[in-house]
């Protein structure tokens, strides 16, 4: 993709070096495929830079997403660039002390939530991704209003990149970039079940 | 994104499992973000099942991607998944013996194709990243058609995928998987050019 200019100047009291490193609040929604990959390029793109990088996974699955976290582990331990911290909510949040075997994913996703706002409230991570946070928004079990006046308010300089279908007319709002992933043609179309390495 | 069924199963003689490991070809075009990003997505989790990866970037530029070929050339190394072999048309193919400085990009571009169908024949990777290639299609340096016989007539389980905007429809009536990357908001129309991290 070719690199592009500004259309316009806008006037907002900031310099063209204060917008460029301005912090990006990025949801990646829509019903094709490509959202979490797009956020995980970000993540390998500020690993490279030395950012450090804090992934929270939102929906429980044994299988998905094992090759980017396999990836994304080998980097943040090859000290070449920034770290990476992996936390996922199916194998429960590493910060949850909670008797027995019981799941419940509305107080799975709050508490993640939780570790979140105080994350970036000490500007822990650099970029942070919410792997399928749309979801838990749209169950309700996260409040919206919240996660926008969160973000808003956030301290320094820290991204968040959000993925999932069917983001909140809110969040979109809130965001400096919102991409829509179009489906056009896809193998299951033909009767095909996704495959290792391809779709995870 | 859950993971689907099939709506059928198509009369092609083939059997699930068959189908299942059918290699691919995808295209991932359109006017939005996230082409490339999900190409070296595909390369990631295809590298963490020990797949042999070769990249091909068809566009010079000494800025893009760097983060990605840091991060996968990194990979490739740690013996953790399989080998990453990358290849920048703006650096010169490592192949071609050419005397001086002069750069003439249609005959680096026919080059570069030339060396894929070598590798496609012999089998040498188990996954192809051909960044940015609709654009020396475009442009007539490479001929399209001889591209989609190569793809179709390829051996063994060769996945290929080709980034860039504005796929021929030959091209995309060929592959597997066609995703249209669409933009719906971007930082740039606030005035915000692309920064380090983010954009490569």
């Amino acid at each position: 993709m070719p690199k592009g200019q500004p259309e316009h100047v806008p006037e907002d009291g900031l310099t063209t070096r204060q917008r460029r490193h301005r912090p990006l609040v990025m949801v990646h929604t829509g019903p094709g495929k490509g959202k979490s990959t797009a956020a995980f390029g970000l993540a390998t793109r500020g690993w490279s830079q030395g950012w450090d990088i804090g992934v929270f996974q939102f929906v429980k699955s044994a299988k998905w997403r094992i090759g980017e976290e396999k990836a994304l582990r080998t980097l943040g331990e090859s000290d070449e660039g920034g770290t990476v911290s992996w936390n996922k909510m199916g194998e429960g949040w590493s910060w949850i002390q909670r008797s027995g075997t019981e799941q419940d994913h509305a107080a799975d996703a709050a508490e993640g939530w939780a570790q979140i706002k105080r994350d970036l409230a000490a500007e822990t991570y650099r970029l942070y991704v919410l792997d399928e946070f749309t979801y838990p928004m749209k169950w309700g079990w996260v409040d919206v209003d919240d996660v926008v006046r969160t973000l808003r308010e956030r301290p320094g300089t820290q991204h968040v990149v959000i993925t999932g279908r069917d983001a909140d007319e809110r969040l979109r709002e809130a965001a400096d970039l919102v991409t829509e992933m179009g489906k056009e043609k896809h193998p299951m179309d033909a009767g095909q079940k996704g495959q290792r390495g391809i779709e995870w």
